[in-house]
């Protein structure tokens, strides 16, 4: 997969070598010499992952991935660290600015392409729904990328699936500091527990004794239930290419024995972060989503969603020759309620409104707020009869009791009038039965109010 | 990247072989040996691609491709058919029914892993939009699944970048009758039509006198403007490496040459309908979420929006010492209009008082509807006596001509109630200021109506 890789060197050599390796495997490269310009490419999202020396003049690599990582702009790109020797301090410190990965030099290139191509493949999945959240943001619904690149990523839901006990001991003394973590050490039942666990990370041995790791990490990766954890390879040095074997297959980063504590807290807490990230923009899209058919106030359905869905509930009825049932709900005398009390009473009202009417219906029935002080309840599989009955059972449960309303500082009288209507076998659709209602409703205002009218059954 | 690869054949020998195969490279191999079977396990959602082989007793191959792209639930699945002779009839048969691709016995691992793996890859992305669009019609917004499976693929917007004038022709006229096509021949000129067009496939040369096509490819589908693109290479048949090549960097489907003119029409065909269905995904979840912020009957925005921006605005007023107005927008006696003339004349009214305010307002000022008959309108950069300007104008416009209700076969006279206030010094937030507009409103139809009421300034 292709994709555009910002190079970030001071010295022009290195900046050469990388750009003519990475364009020979046809990726796109864009170079910057120092920090600054580096912030600036990738603020203007012209980048889909970086890699980025530490020792530079000026702002050193740490400081710049520092500052990707705590911009909403920047968070999700990928940063690939390049230190000039192997040494573990530098590792940690890359990490610890919430680096992705590391490279060190000489660059093998095998490894290079490895991780390049991962973290983008990675990024591709997360940019669609980055695309989406952002767009949520510009509604002003929600902004879940400030809040995605708070994320600390501790206190993750750790699974390890490890064998040798002594290991997994090791291990969980390290992680346990900052993540809750759980050990398995069969493979089987290893894949059943993160399906049905709430776990973020996976971290798989690649030196089980009765499985291949590897196959293990394609089933985590494939399965529905679990291919949206992280999994963090756990692999021998000498056993390199099976590890990037494992990264190709989907996993999301690996470490070589003798793991180092501090590179393992430092690489899980990487993975849980992301995970989370992802998660956020899921959620926010998703509760955005769900804002369209909700009414805000009282937390009912709206309108939009009883008009997509009340056609369908009618058909079905048809269909199948059950009976169908729909009350229309209207507060009486609302609007001196407003009037006298202001407009947060009314909201008071309204709400507490909402929720008698909940107590008073199943989880099957649809209720929906229509605007103002009107309420429209469809019970599907109820007749004429039982319906009358929900009705009266709300209308009494409105009355009986007075409504708080300026926070307890005072109660009124809060009633009712109900209009039921049921379908008929010579309806068309739901438009008639909902206009009987209405005129039941109507009729049940000018008899005196606080009453509950049946439109006739044919 | 792992996946669930479906293997479709009634001969347990093929069934066998594929399975080593596809299992050696760590995906996780599922297996059928006929379409009723296969079907079931698509519509359960466990396969993410399927090769499917075409002599089978019962249902054929064809009928299973065509059953598994006609179903919503279905339709996304990616599908190889696998032919036992390479026959061009075959082949065309195949891309009919909808598949995706197809494989020709013996098969050849190279080609075999290299589909799979761009098939999976693809597909990882449209899944999460999937995701997105299945909870959009679970909310019951909307189906985009069913209209996108319903997608032709016909009349295609198709830019071809060939430097050779007389293939270029060629392929134009085969091309032209289902499609609209233009040709360029220089590759720079093409990555700036591609990316400024409105194309939905671009095919790309491999034999550019100019340009090596798979740098070509690969900066389609890096760059932001082009990356959703479908990208069709044309390649000769002894180049097997660089096509593969190429779906490795990210094109979607490849072509040989000799071109075979059905072939190009039917691969072109599953592109634009492949294109399409990821549009028409995204589109859903976009206007999904522009759902949750819109008031349904006016299209003005909604309470919820006005909640979530105010603050915003009014804060950044304040720190940029600038002017901030409000004002609320009450219709006068709206509940006669309901109680007379019906409440679909109620929603004509508010449909129609709704345009008259968007005709007096800028396009930086935020108009909300809060439900019932109140409207909102926030100005920025505006002192009170503009915002009194604004009001006055509003005002006179609504009683200035009569409102057409009962699809114009009635005309009544509406006047609306106004509250101004703006934003003073000691405001420590949007409420205070809220407040005083809601007094003025309620003051003005205290004074008669139709009138517009300013709280002083401080």
């Amino acid at each position: 997969m292709s994709a555009r890789v910002l190079v970030v060197d001071d010295i022009p050599a290195n900046v050469k070598l990388l750009e003519a390796k990475l364009g020979a495997e046809y990726f796109d490269v864009i170079t910057a010499t120092n920090g600054i310009d580096a912030l600036a490419i990738c603020e203007r999202g012209e980048a889909d992952i970086v890699l980025l020396d530490v020792m530079m003049p000026g702002m050193n690599g740490f400081e710049v991935c520092r500052r990707l990582k705590h911009s909403a702009t920047t968070a999700h790109i990928p940063v690939v660290i390049v230190t000039a020797l192997d040494q573990p301090s530098d590792r940690l410190k890359g990490l610890d600015a919430g680096a992705d990965d590391f490279l060190t030099k000489p660059i093998d290139d095998t490894a290079l392409f490895a991780r390049v191509r991962s973290l983008v493949r990675l990024k591709s999945v997360t940019d669609e729904l980055r695309q989406r959240a952002l767009a949520s943001r510009q509604l002003g619904i929600a902004d879940p990328l400030a809040a995605a690149a708070a994320e600390t990523g501790l206190n993750g839901r750790v699974l390890l699936i490890e064998d040798r006990p002594l290991i997994a001991e090791r291990l969980t003394q390290a992680l346990s500091a900052f993540h809750s973590i759980e050990t398995e050490t069969d493979a089987q039942a290893a894949l059943a527990r993160a399906a049905e666990g709430d776990f973020e990370i996976v971290l798989v041995s690649l030196d089980l004794q009765n499985y291949d790791g590897l196959r293990l990490c394609s089933q985590l990766r494939s399965l529905e239930r679990t291919r949206n954890l992280s999994v963090l390879l756990l692999g021998e040095a000498e056993d390199k290419s099976r590890v990037l074997r494992g990264l190709e297959i989907g996993a999301h980063d690996f470490l070589v024995r003798p793991i180092d504590r501090n590179e393992l807290l430092a690489r899980a807490r990487t993975l849980v972060r992301r995970k989370r990230f992802a998660e956020r923009l899921r959620d926010s899209v998703q509760s955005s989503m769900e804002m369209a058919v909700m009414d805000q106030l009282t937390g009912l359905h709206n309108r939009r969603y009883l008009d997509s869905r009340l056609s369908a509930l009618f058909d079905e009825s048809a269909l199948r020759a059950r009976a169908l049932s729909l009350l229309v709900l209207d507060v009486d005398r609302f609007k001196v309620v407003n009037d006298s009390w202001g407009h947060d009473a009314g909201d008071e009202v309204l709400r507490e409104f909402a929720d008698r009417i909940r107590a008073c219906t199943r989880g099957i029935d649809l209720v929906a707020r229509m605007g103002g002080e009107e309420i429209v309840v469809v019970l599907p599989d109820t007749a004429l009869e039982a319906a009358r009955a929900v009705a009266e059972r709300i209308r009494e449960r409105v009355e009986g009791e007075a409504f708080q309303i300026q926070r307890g500082q005072r109660a009124i009288t809060v009633t009712v009038s109900i209009g039921v209507a049921s379908r008929r076998a010579g309806d068309a659709g739901p438009v008639e039965m909902m206009k009987r209602a209405d005129e039941a409703v109507y009729r049940a205002k000018a008899a005196g109010r606080n009453r509950v009218i049946v439109a006739s059954a044919a």
